[in-house]
């Protein structure tokens, strides 16, 4: 493991000028170039600061470090304290400018490290620098968000079963969290989306007191978490033998527009954009443009939402070995929303879906 | 509920001028002024923007949210649509004035702005303007409080007497994780701290695979959830018949530092830093002072750490309704650590611990 730090910090500093730093404020950029973990991430427990001759993992000294002989551990996070560490390496290494990463450091932040150097150049660097060999992942980090996938494909599998008339979606993701480590997950990535009924038209719907009835729609939208890499799924299904037509003619169309956006991943280069395209085009034929309000999914790892963005405005290539999300979806409000999803692992021939298990 | 949030909002227009606005950018602020809640911080739901004449919620429409008559809502949340939301505001209203709040606002936030608004003054807002009422809990948040506490307090007295020999602390964690909605928790709010041993000697310990063995110390911190309000509470304990002379010697200094805190809160009036002081006094009298490596305590309610902060340098006057906690620690670098913490009440003439149930 020595050395795959190493070789992340390595690679980024490639991308960076002998009097040029970079600051890492992401939680986990910082975890995939340090191995530092985040207790409480929106508290700023570590930073990263890079530069051609160091990297400096600047902690609270609350938290587990390593004990990498490639990282300088600088203890004291807060901005005066991180103002001040960046101060000496600066010093020390003659740097001109730093690169931040404007996307998730804060202004108060910045205003500490300005504060020290008025004559010091402060820009943003484009984070494409930061995570752009984050998005292919390692064999050892396919191998997480595998078994992260797995535990959540039998999550789902298994819940299905124990869904009855009359269960809330409040009692039902307390069943799914006691499922969670009997299939080898440590956590959940992300709140477990619950929605029956119309409550599915929203999809970011939370788990309450509603009850399920029969002949109902079901969504369920989860990721556990498996050494800190993460899982996406969703399913919608009817609870009952009877569907409405209109179910059965949305599934039919989220489900093709799933499968034609799955298919376009054989094309040896294709950009993101092109694949929500690919599903967001076979919606709009059937007239459901306005229904599918999100995009055709994400990459995933050590965040649930991470680069690239399957969005009709991103123009990044899609790589081997990248692991993102397919869930194309169509919102009816006041009567159902439909999502279909499966985190899939991009191959040079296509893709394998790694939550199918059904 | 209607007039919690209406009466929230209007406390904070108090403080602020005809012309001016404020942008909140804290989830949890933004949650205890509109009643919005999050499914993932990190991502930027919502943000709220307040003025004397309307509030508006500026949210990605994925996720629930209210129906207050006072209140805007408005759809989209990205940086970009942000600063649209707010120019029509400014517009509309004539203000001269953005405040922000420069702990939590991206700086790639306040860009899109900046941008937008090449001659209005954006100025940093003290964020005690924001949170200062946020502190004093009303007492539909003390209640809620009070069970979240209810709830930790059993779970641990209820793992005390689940460990063996030769657990380790992972397993303890999914033991816990287990006991969380038995005693009425919506989940956690924090990840537990197990540290067995020389662990204990990290604050922030996170459960590995490290055994349990006999005669040796065992921490375990945690906080449980209930309708968003958190608990904190740790406990340190000798596992064996066996205690250290150096543990008891340890425990018996932090539980009087802990004691010495919670008497002082019967003074009628008392600032965050006398309170740290009467921790920190008794520690360093018994030549500790560099092994309590942390402040005396911390408020908590919809976030686990808000302010008031009781830490040595926060001038900031205790007050009634007030939840805290006291927690002072010593630790003991390849030895152990040793933490005793309650939630507690602030009341008129005293404290009352909620997590007190040993």
């Amino acid at each position: 493991m020595n050395n795959t730090f190493q070789n992340r910090i390595n690679k980024l500093r490639e991308r960076i000028e002998n009097n040029q730093s970079l600051l890492l404020s992401s939680s986990s950029d910082i975890t995939y170039y340090t191995d530092f973990n985040f207790l409480l991430p929106e508290e700023r427990e570590a930073f990263a600061f890079i530069t051609k001759n160091s990297a400096s993992l600047i902690h609270t000294s609350f938290s587990p470090i390593g004990d990498y002989p490639f990282i300088d551990y600088l203890k004291g996070s807060y901005p005066n304290q991180l103002a001040n560490h960046i101060e000496k390496i600066i010093d020390k290494e003659k740097i001109e400018e730093i690169l931040i990463d404007a996307e998730t450091l804060f202004v108060a932040e910045l205003n500490a490290i300005k504060e020290k150097f008025t004559d010091l150049k402060v820009n943003n660097c484009d984070t494409a620098i930061i995570q752009n060999f984050r998005n292919i992942k390692e064999p050892v980090e396919i191998e997480q968000i595998k078994k992260a996938c797995i535990a959540t494909a039998l999550v789902i599998e298994e819940i299905k079963n124990e869904l009855f008339e009359g269960i809330t979606e409040y009692e039902t993701k307390i069943k799914i969290d006691k499922l969670i480590e009997k299939h080898g997950a440590d956590g959940l990535a992300f709140p477990t989306i619950i929605a029956f009924g119309s409550n599915s038209a929203l999809p970011h719907h939370q788990p309450n007191d509603k009850k399920l009835e029969n002949n109902m729609a079901v969504l369920i939208d989860m990721g556990t978490k498996v050494s800190g890499y993460c899982s996406d799924m969703t399913r919608t299904f009817w609870f009952g033998n009877n569907p409405s037509k209109k179910f059965l003619e949305i599934e039919k169309i989220v489900r093709a527009a799933y499968q034609a956006t799955f298919e376009k991943l054989k094309k040896p280069t294709i950009k993101a954009k092109d694949l929500d395209n690919a599903a967001r085009a076979l919606i709009s034929n059937k007239g459901y443009a306005e229904k599918f309000v999100h995009t055709t999914g994400h990459g995933l790892g050590l965040s649930i939402h991470e680069q690239p963005s399957i969005s009709w405005s991103n123009v990044a290539e899609i790589y081997p070995n990248m692991t993102i999300t397919i869930e194309p979806g169509i919102y009816l409000e006041n009567e159902f929303g439909y999502r279909y999803e499966n985190t899939v692992l991009v191959t040079e021939d296509g893709a394998v879906e790694l939550t199918l298990q059904d």
